[in-house]
């Protein structure tokens, strides 16, 4: 039996910096986790990215790696696999391939956070075995990445997936994104801080203006949740809109699939478990009749989905 | 050079049945068609089906046939190709792939119609060369199908791309299928029929009574775009509907699969050129901008899109 070859894993989000050695066979090792420190620009960033890494091939036989995948929370080029565009870093054109594979000498895959997370659920976590899923993500925005018989969904631009802005409301919402009507305006961190801030504007009556100690930013979907637990009319009407229309974008992604099964993770839904559940009875309650037989199940992997997704791209990647 | 190869095409739709002769280069010979009599039952039908194969057979040399795609207006089995349910042609469980290939002794393999078609226009149409499409086909229903990367979607249940049955309105006007609120009831044939009958029960006033000479099933997509452009009050609105809702579910579709190319077929854009340019302006205005970039264009082959996709899936089928 040849020895079992690895993959370096990183996971290169807004706050941290996550990393692991992926064996062939899925076990993950090594994990590290530090301070992604964004503010430093990109070459703090990447010269602990590359820290990281060093560490990760000091710690087994070189000759073993395949390869370096990193998931990154952004826009990335669908061929140089430059960082294109990334909010939550302030990162434009970032080479990130080019550096990594001139460090290290091996090949490096940067795929996007989201899919990257999609992917390890898909191979390693609740959606092992399954013919094609599609897991959503909610936190402060709404993404999600699709895999059908096999193939990850990239799209032309390389951002296939956009959940989130996907429209259930014509004429609705603003969203961050400057349309109407987006999901993501009705059912993610930052669309409930945006209504919260527009509603007390208004003069809107909210126990959640205690709760958040006047500060509306800082709003999470927990706090939600609790107060329209404990009836408080504006979050009860906030948190039924968000389930409702989380639910219509659920299932249209369903109608459009087919998927076997849909995973749900993110911050929201671990903070609020039951979310799942409510969205599960609405995706089969609004989906159309011959694909509502798909499973509804909760991530697996939490924040080490994108590691694995990432790492394991190594070996799928042409 | 060894000889071409050719594969046996046949659109089985509830009106036609129509087949023909795909050389692997692409060309389509011996163009045949016959009217499908589906009242006749499954039996006579596919009597009639293996005429036209036989006609086909007869008019080459067999050994250089790889076999037989058939496009058939239902749901298919994923794994015996049987059809489960063609409403339009009232068949339950009908084995068409066992009787074609026990008849023929060659490789046949069923794919839903509008799939079939949307694969035709991505390996001989307009979708010739790009790296992703969707192609949605609005008549009577609207449907569609997805190539990605090469990998024409299926789903789970064999039933991916039911466009028509995405919601693009909460609590919105009843469908066929039973649902609220989908596209395929403000912008399809039998959603304006739907609309005429229902306006008409209201005493609703509307050029549309006298159109369609007091028959409400007789509306066409024409007749509406022809009254609302002469003022009609409620054509106009009932047209202005389905634009924007029809709009929206394409722009929804393309936030989610991000495709180079959006291909626009059909019955009612065959009778109403003009919106295809109108969606098309829409998904522009209303897709998420980075998926922005895709094309839309016209479909290129006609109703013989469903003969060359069924024919080439014999080269690509596993």
């Amino acid at each position: 039996m040849p020895p079992e070859r690895y993959a370096v894993g990183i996971d290169l989000g807004g706050s941290k910096l996550r990393a692991g050695l992926l064996s062939q066979s899925g076990q993950l090792a090594g994990r590290l986790e530090i301070q992604t420190e964004a503010w430093k620009g990109p070459a703090s960033v990447l010269a602990n990215l590359k820290g990281l890494i060093t560490q990760l091939l000091d710690s087994t036989d070189r000759s073993r790696v395949a390869g370096i995948g990193i998931a990154a929370a952004g826009q990335i080029h669908p061929k140089t696999h430059a960082v294109v565009y990334a909010p939550n870093l302030d990162w434009h054109d970032v080479p990130v391939r080019e550096e990594i594979e001139s460090a290290f000498g091996l090949p490096t895959y940067v795929e996007n956070d989201v899919r990257a997370a999609a992917w390890g659920e898909y191979r390693f976590g609740v959606g092992r075995g399954a013919q094609s899923l599609i897991a959503v993500f909610v936190g402060t925005g709404v993404g999600s990445g699709a895999v059908m018989d096999g193939l990850l969904l990239h799209g032309f631009n390389n951002v296939a997936g956009e959940l989130g802005h996907t429209q259930v409301v014509k004429d609705g919402l603003l969203c961050g994104c400057g349309q109407r009507g987006c999901v993501e305006a009705y059912a993610s961190g930052s669309g409930f801080v945006r209504r919260l801030e527009a509603a007390l504007g208004a003069g809107v009556a909210t126990s959640l203006h205690q709760a958040t100690g006047g500060e509306p930013a800082r709003l999470t979907a927990g706090l939600v949740a609790r107060e329209a637990a404990q009836g408080d009319r504006f979050a009860r009407e906030i948190w039924a809109e968000a389930e409702q229309y989380l639910g219509m974008a659920l299932a249209n992604y369903v109608t459009l699939l087919n998927p076997e099964l849909v995973v749900l993770g993110g911050g929201v839904m671990i903070t609020v478990p039951a979310l799942a559940d409510a969205l599960a009875e609405r995706v089969r309650a609004l989906t159309t009749v011959l694909a509502r037989s798909v499973r509804v199940e909760r991530a697996a992997l939490g924040d080490s989905a994108g590691i694995f997704g990432a790492a394991d791209r190594v070996w799928v990647s042409p």
